[in-house]
Parts: structure tokens; sequence; C-alpha cells
């Protein structure tokens, strides 16, 4: 597929300061991009890759255009409100057309009872049981698993090796990349005296629209009722969510973060990667929490808290200036003088 | 399944206040329950539910039920010492019968010389190599593979796409759930002045009866000699246990915390969410470690630590309520005065 | 294979105390050798075993030779610089030969136009997609996915449900342990006011030669050009490696360590367990950073780090003692007078 700058200038809500007409076909990176290439340069950072940039246009922000005005250029500029944004919009427009889908391939293991939509891909080596309805124009890719009853919507892609155990649903449009498990038994024991009794685990997980979850992150089923993930929100690799874990719409939850049982997380919160949290919190409406932080009791709404345990952040960055000064303070403090 | 509360009552060893024959048939959370169903209301947190709860019985501990005596309700209270413990056997009592074993699946990879128990079940897309032992009653979900020589016990379940690698043994009634990695390669290399020299890992993991390990948990090989939890011990999803660990009986490990080769955990200990412990350290029978805590040095029996690195449980709580007060502390004594 | 002690003295470069006639066969456990076995002690933790030793020949330091000097004892000394590397050596000698590999199982799934090498090895349940090239000798397991156009080198070992995904290259002599992913998209969104955008994913994991990835880790695609993993470098169980990321040669990675994407990480690093690396930061060369350390900003070549966020580590060292120390300082302080 073949643009002009216009066209892409146009598409972004951008300007452009440069000829509209020149052709493009492609987005790369700012020091791998040619000239028939779109890039960006969204960070300070990467100012002294602007000067060897040789590609066909350079999305940059309104700031970056002035460190940048007067330089010698071959490229154009588009400059957005938000190059960031703008560039995905660019990524978008030239991404390859969606695959063909190739039907139910024989080898797949697909219960005689499975209600299978128009348009679906089942691979070889896909284990589908009984009672599962798969929606219009999903993958179900090469050893992956749906428990008995599962439900999933349309156009989802579940990639290879993921597992769905019995009952959960997912929603439409959903990605679940490699390794994910969804509706493995919560973590439930109760200590008899004698041995830690299992609680059985009856509930599911349900995954609404548009949710994406990343590889070997791991969704348990509740207790009872449903643990459920939210429209919109993006988990990311080895994340843990709970058993009964509510998490609402547009939530971005990083690398590695658990969440124990029972916690909620409202629309449009952000949880750093490396986050822990224990059972019972809740982290309110658009609250962020930093990297590593952990999280003990309830975060308000719009908050932004860090450290273990976590504290306003605002705080956290004054505490964390002060720690390595820490045995100087305690040095003098020995000493009886001030610090 | 029906059953009476005075039924139940009797089950969990508790006192019913309320009409004894009235008949249940499951159990649900509490703001979910309907009349034929017994709940629970073991934390005061939910409380504020009690009102508006249409269960056909509440399980409660003594404190609990003083907290609402008087209150007008529909439903039979259950005072039990433990209502957690209650609940788990009442949910026990409920769950449906084990589902039926079904043979070994014509498409399942199953070497000649494999030793199959009766009543066993393999899937579709299982792979179970030569020399492999598994015993009666026991579950091989698809795309769960079992390298050779494995040997599996009685009424175990390793659900879909379980990896058990060559000459690793599991017990009986244990519980390996989606995604787990049983054996492979620990981490050990020695440098050699050009490369990591990669240390042969020839022994195996020995998973003793009764123990459940949660999905995509990585258990490693020993360099020699095995790495082995000990019976009835609970590792939680995505938790790291290094080469040569050895865990006792009735551990808990919490979700992604991860266990450094050669260490050493006793029998009962808890080991929170998050935790690290480096190499060749010793947590004592009956510890327990607080989430998120980093141990670099045993830790003795019946102790409860935490933070990074870990201290007493009840020094920690200290130093975290002055963290936030460093900075006006620092203040302080730049001006000379006392905080 | 049976070996005299003169000969694995000559082979580790070690100085001999002994019968340099005997004959081994193994190694094993300090604790677990036999006659005919050799073993090592490098850690004078592990003293008190020396006196119970039954094995053939004992591996150790001059320092420990030292302690043990006078001592009675049924085995050879072999004294090396390093004991830990000789054992290595040692193990390596007597490692069993390559299993036979056993050629491409007729229910493999392999596209027509894969190219695959001499004396590979295909198991059942693996599949393989169009365009991919798999180097001589190399083994591709059960359950493993190799997506479109990926590439393997020579003698690499894909363990049982190890994902690839398309257009990945992966090295000689690569090891991927059992649940590795390979390629899965980055993490990459951008707000447009009413949702996430996903922003697609359009790089590749390239993987030199000589690499391990520990079970269920995870490496990320490029967003555009590719996330690299350097030769020779070691990866330990679920770590993350985000998208762009740029990994150096013979680095080392422990378990659960998290790193955001378009860090770099440069040769001979050393990166501990649970460590987390915020985006677009920079490991110099030769750095070693803590387990449980936050990365937030560059580490230069050679230093050592510790904390959250990451000081100094002689630093740390001090924080760290001081720490627990913190109430008592508080309430000295508060009170006017010295600690």
């Amino acid at each position: 597929m073949t643009t002009t700058l216009e066209e892409i200038a146009s598409l972004v809500g951008g300007d452009l300061d440069g000829d509209g007409t020149r052709v493009v076909s492609g987005v790369a990176a700012i020091d791998e991009a040619g000239p028939g290439e779109v890039t960006f340069l969204h960070h300070p950072k990467y100012l002294p890759l602007f000067d060897s940039c040789r590609a066909g246009a350079v999305i940059v922000s309104t700031e970056i255009r002035h460190e940048v005005d007067g330089r010698e250029r071959p490229f154009a500029l588009i400059v957005a409100q938000n190059p960031y944004l703008a560039m995905a919009r660019v990524a978008r427009h030239f991404e390859p057309a969606r695959a063909k889908r190739r039907g139910v391939a024989p080898s797949a293991d697909v219960a005689p009872d499975a209600v299978i939509g128009a348009d679906v891909e089942v691979q070889a080596g896909a284990h589908v049981a009984g009672g599962v309805r798969i929606g219009d124009r999903s993958v179900i890719s090469a050893g992956a698993f749906l428990g008995e009853n599962v439900q999933i919507g349309a156009d989802a892609v579940l990639h290879p090796n993921v597992v769905v155990r019995d009952g959960c649903r997912i929603g439409d449009r959903v990605i679940l990349h490699p390794g994910v498990v969804v509706g493995a038994d919560g973590f439930g024991f109760a200590w008899d005296g004698a041995c830690h009794l299992k609680i059985p685990q009856a509930g599911i997980v349900a995954i609404e629209d548009d949710v994406e979850v990343g590889a070997n992150a791991t969704i348990d089923r509740a207790t009872f009722g449903e643990t459920r993930i939210g429209r919109g929100t993006k988990i990311d690799n080895l994340v843990h969510i709970g058993h009964n874990v509510v998490v609402g719409e547009n939530v971005l939850i990083v690398a590695q973060t658990g969440v124990a049982g029972s916690c909620r997380i409202e629309d449009g919160a952000a949880i750093g990667g490396q986050v822990g949290m224990i059972p019972h919190v809740t982290v309110g409406k658009g609250a962020k929490i930093v990297p590593q932080s952990g999280i003990a009791k309830d975060v308000p709404a719009g908050e932004v808290v860090a450290g273990s345990p976590a504290m306003p952040h605002r705080v956290w960055l004054r505490v964390a200036a002060i720690l390595p000064k820490l045995p100087d303070l305690y040095a003098a403090l020995r000493k009886g003088g001030p610090a």
C-alpha cells in the first residue's frame, strides 16, 4: 500500500512541513527508516539520530520541532500533538491485511457438539471440548486448549498453547498471547490441623471485549462467581491475576505484576511492572501504581503511589532521594551533631 | 445433592441458629447465594452485605455473630470456630463427582513400553515417552508431555500443556495446573574465561503426594540428586523453584515467588507472593515470610520476617511506618533541631 | 565411560593428592558420591560433610585444602583454582552422549516448504509453518510451534511447548526450555482518548548462538527492527524481555527479572533475580545488579548496584544495615538527643 505524506498528515491530524505528494509505504524505527518510510521521534534522547535519519517523513511534537528548527534534512516533518499516538495510527494504516482464516484443520481435536462460527480457523493440534462456542473469524492456534463449555467471541485470536479451562468466557477481538492460562484453580486452601484442605474453585473467568493478555500470564478462576477482566484492558507478560479479582475497563497492567485474590482495579488505572497487591484491596479509578510497588491497602481514585508499602508518589520521590544519605545521616547523629 | 442445615452444621462442627430441616444444595458468595445455598461471612469488611443476603444459611464466627445479633434475617446462621475452614468443608461436600476417566485417546502419543494404570485418562495430543509409569485413575491432559522414565502416582491430574521432563517423579493426588514445567535444567554455568560453560543438570525433581502447583510455575531439576517438594505443599502460579531446592511438607508458596538453587524450606513454612530467596538459605519450620521480602540469610523456625533484606516483621512494621516521615526528619535534622 | 584420577586432574588443571591410577565413572553431590565418583566442595558451609564423604575424589580450592589438612580420608583430593569450573568440566566429561536424532515424526505438522537440515528431530505434535528453516541436528520437541519463516540454527534444542512466532531467528546451539515464548507482541499501546490503540508489533526477535533461555521465559518481538539476545547469554526461568531490548554477549539474567522495552544490557553484565528495569535504560558492560533491584536510570559499565531505586552496592549495604535501626533512631530524635 502506498500513501502520500499529505494523506498521512491528515490521518494523524498533524501539520506537514515538506512535500505532500511524496509517497511512502511503511513505518520503521528512526535509525532504520528509508526514504519510502515514515518514522517518529518522540523522546529528546533520540535527537542525536535526527541528522543521520534517511526516512521520508518524521513525526515530531511541537517541542522537538523547535529543537530541530533550521537543521538541514532530506525528509518532511509532520508535527503532531501526540507523536506516539500519531505513529500508532500510521503503523496501523500500513499493517498487513489479516491473514485469511484456514478453517478447521482435519487433525484438530474438536468435539462434535462444539459450535464453530463462520470463517473460523482451528489449527492442527488445537483441542476444543464439548459445548464450546467460537464466534466468527476467530483463530484457535496449534496447541491451544478450550475446556468444556468455553465461549470465545468473534475476531478473537488465541495464540499457540493458550489454555482456557472449562466454563470461561472470552469476548470479541480478545488477543491471548502464547502460553496464557485462563481459568486455572485459584489458590484457596484451609488448614484443618493436619493438611491444607483444597477449596473447590467453582467459578469462572470472564474476559470482556478488546482485552489483550501477554505471553504466559495467568488468570485464575473464581472460587464462586467470576474473575472479571473489563473491556479494553491490556495485560502484559507473566502477570498473575488471582481468583475473584475484578479488573475494570481500559486498565493497563505491566509485566510480572501479581494481583492477589478478590482485589478490585477500577477503570483506567495503570499498574506498573512487578507490582504486588495483597488480597481484598481496591485500586481506584485512574490511579497509577509505580513499578515494584507493594499495595497493602486501598489506593484512592486518581492517586499516584510508589514504594513497598506504597505511599504517595511525591512522598516516595523524596524518601528515595534520602535513602542513600542514611549512612551519613546516621553517622552524624551518632556524634550528636546536626546532619 | 441436597442436604439439611442440620447435616451441614454437623459436618462443620458448628452451632445452628435456624431451621435445621431446611434443605440446601450448594455454596455461593454472600452477594450471589440464593435460598437453596450456603454462604459465609468471615471478614468484617463484608458485613454491609449481611442485610441484603438471600442465602439459606450463613456461616459466621462467634465475633461476627455478635455483630449481627438481633438483626432481622431470612436465613439460618451456623456459628463455627473457623468459618473459612467450615466453608471449605461445605464446598467440598457439594463438589461435583469426579468426571469419569476416558481411557487413552487413540491420537495420544504413547510409547509402547509405557505402563499405564487402571482407569487412566490420556487425552489426544498428550505425549508419553518410553519407560513412563502412570498410576491408577490419573489424568494426562491434552498437550502434556512426560519425558522418558517419568513416574506419575495414582489420582494425579496433569492439566493441559504441563511438561514433566525425563526421570522426574510425581506422587499420588498431585495436581499440576496448565503450563507447569517440572524438570527443566537448573541455571548452572561456570565462567571459563571466554564463555559461561553449561553445567550438566543430571538430577531430577521429586514431587511427593498431595502437592499442588499453580499455572506456569517452574521447578528445575537438580544438578545431582533431586529437587524435592514435600507432601501436601501448595505452590501458586508463576513460582520459580531452582535446582536442588528442598521444600518440606505442608508449605505454602504464593504466586511469583522465586526460590534460588539449594535453598531449604522446612515443614509448615508460609512464603508470601513475590518473595525472593538467594541460593543456599534455609527457612525454618513454620516460619512466615511477608510478600515481596528478600531473603538473604537463614530464617529461624517460627520467625515472621518482612522487608528486603528481611528483618523481623515487628521491626519492619515500625520501619515501614517511619519511611514516609524520612523527608521531614531529614529536613529537621538539617536545621539542627529535633524532628 | 571410565577415567583415571590422573586424567581428571589433568582435565581440570588441578593438583592431585592421592592415587592417580584410581578409576572413576561419574560425578555426584558430596553427600551422595560413591567410591567410583568425583565430587567437589567449594563452600566452607559444606565442610561438615567432608569426613563422611565416600567419594573417589573431591575437588577443592587451596583454601579448603588447608582447612582439611591432615584429616583422615578414603579419597583423593584434586586442588583446583576454581573448583566450581573444575567440577563443570568433569561433569561435562561424563555427560551421556547426545541422544540419536529420530527424524521427523509422521504426525508432526510440518509445512511442505519448510527446509529441514540433516539429522534433525521433529517430534510428534510439533508444528512447523511455511518458510521455516531448521539447521542440522536440531530438535523440535512435542508441542513446540514455529511460525512462518522462523529460522533455527544447527544443534539447537527446542524443548516441549516452546513457541517461536513468525519471522524470528534462533542461532546455533541455542537451548529453549519448555514453555519459552519468543516473538509474542510487545506491550505497545497509545491512548486515543477512548481506548488503548494497539501499536502493531512488526519486528522480530533474533537470538544469537549459544544462548540458553529458561522455562516459561518470554522475549517479545520488536515494534520495528529486532529484539536481540547476544551470543552466549544465559536467561533463567520466567524472565521477561520487552520489545526492542538489546542484550549483549555472555550476559546472565537470573529468574523472574523483567527488562522493559528498549533497554540495552551490554556484554558480560550479570543481572540478579527479580530485578526490574524501566524502559530505555542501559546497563553497561560487566555491570552487576543485585537481586530485587529497581533500575530506573543507566548503570555505568563495571558498576555493582542494589536497592530500588538502585544505588551503588557499597552504599546499599550500609543503608540496609541502618534500616532496622530507624525506629530507635526516630525515637531518639523525637526526644531531641543523639541516637
